[in-house]
């Protein structure tokens, strides 16, 4: 568990979404102190005030309707916006105090080099705001404009995580790539499989714990190790009757046909 | 947990591998006695008798070395062998008693029917012969020849599992089909996120993290509902610029936009 304080930060978060919320909460953990919440959407930015300050003994932070009127001597100003977005709050941040980072995986760095120290928080985590995220062992990706400012980041990220990771920007878009596979695509294969169950009027939980079992194994193996199923085994008389049950579904087929490929490579590699 | 107790149960297994060893010790922990074991890697079979006998306080199971000398009345005749051989062992296979089943997902119950009783426990969950599975949660899909022999099967499935489902077999050829994608789409999913990183020289337990909460979000809710990421968001720079870190890998590339179109449709589907 982390277990340094982040007493006497004083944080700014720019956002409301679902990293703003977890990563604030998080930080307010800590023991550092959330001053001031914008959002473009200044009703989700007050919920975002109400929902810290419940969770803190601390004051409740102050709605900032406008850019302008940020406390000019902050210690961290967060920007937890959607990608496309990041831009233009930069282009209206006017502080000479304080690091300003940004949370994104696929974002440079550079985008914040008109600040004096700028820096990159990006928590490797897919986030809901209905579900408070524990962040110790979150892979917090950090990096910095200059040597002293990644060490004050070091500092933040070893307060919220046990898993702190010092990436330049290639490798964090890598990570980023790397986690748009093993989440987003993996999540939608889940739904497919879903609907195929759906299909033969089965449940879902029907393979609940299959999921289940396939994400624990790697927690300590290699994948490529995992690997089994028919590809693998060169079963072909199976995967033929898995593409003849695809009839219907002609991009599930291609994706059958090109998973099936590309496993048969692999192991293909394996005998070499 | 699952309570009934299969005494009195006179089991013999055909097969040695994944399958046949977790099902024997989960029918052991059950109570049912295995009295003979049958492999066609005769060395295979005998691992599996001595691992039976040390779990068991029951006397050590026989091995077989041919078929012909089988016991004329089991109770129980598991065929746990890969689909491709089946069909030879059942040629092999001269009994009057008892009821024979195979474990297979994508195997018709047809090729069963020159037995007397003879069905189907085919257990959804994937199997390493290092990590006895618990079998209370395993969905055990079971299909039967008559009603009195799906009663039986019933029992025995129910005193291993507490999720039981009646499929017949073109039910649980979807079943199977949709574990292929939850299971061994998924894990080569990992296998390419764990290239992705390598090629950044990041470690793979950069995504651990992530692709456990992945997992556990649908333990509960719609893998539907729990989409996220570039694609579904629409976030059109973003999957631009993924290409664009993928062009060294052409099959990647098929797969982001495949699944990118995919996933961008269930996006439309729900606004409409």
């Amino acid at each position: 568990m982390a277990q340094h304080s982040l007493e006497r930060l004083n944080v700014i978060l720019i956002g409301s979404g679902n990293v703003a919320t977890n990563i604030g909460i998080a930080l307010q953990d800590a023991e550092a102190e959330i001053t001031q919440v914008y959002s473009q959407d200044v009703a989700n930015a007050k919920i975002l005030a109400r929902t810290l300050a419940k969770k803190s003994k601390a004051s409740k932070p102050k709605v900032l309707t406008n850019l302008s009127k940020i406390d000019k001597r902050p210690s961290l100003i967060i920007i937890a916006v959607k990608d496309s977005a990041i831009e233009g709050i930069v282009k209206q941040l006017n502080v000479n105090d304080g690091i300003v980072v940004h949370t994104s995986g696929n974002v440079s760095l550079d985008v914040l080099k008109k600040f004096n120290q700028y820096g990159v928080l990006y928590p490797l985590q897919t986030f809901s705001k209905g579900r408070i995220t524990d962040f110790s062992n979150v892979p917090m990706c950090i990096e910095g404009s200059d040597v002293s400012t990644l060490q004050s980041l070091m500092t933040v990220a070893e307060s919220l995580s046990d898993c702190v990771y010092n990436l330049n920007s290639k490798q964090r878009a890598g990570a980023h790539l790397a986690a748009v596979f093993a989440n987003n695509f993996t999540n939608h294969i889940y739904a497919v499989a879903e609907k195929l169950l759906n299909e033969q009027k089965l449940p879902f939980d029907l393979i609940r714990p299959l999921i289940d079992e396939t994400a624990v194994k790697v927690m300590d193996i290699s994948p490529a190790a995992a690997q089994t199923g028919p590809a693998i085994r060169k079963d072909n008389n199976v995967m033929k009757s898995h593409l003849v049950n695809l009839k219907k579904h002609p991009e599930l087929k291609k994706m059958y046909a090109l998973f099936s490929a590309e496993i048969l490579k692999t192991a293909k590699k394996k005998i070499k």
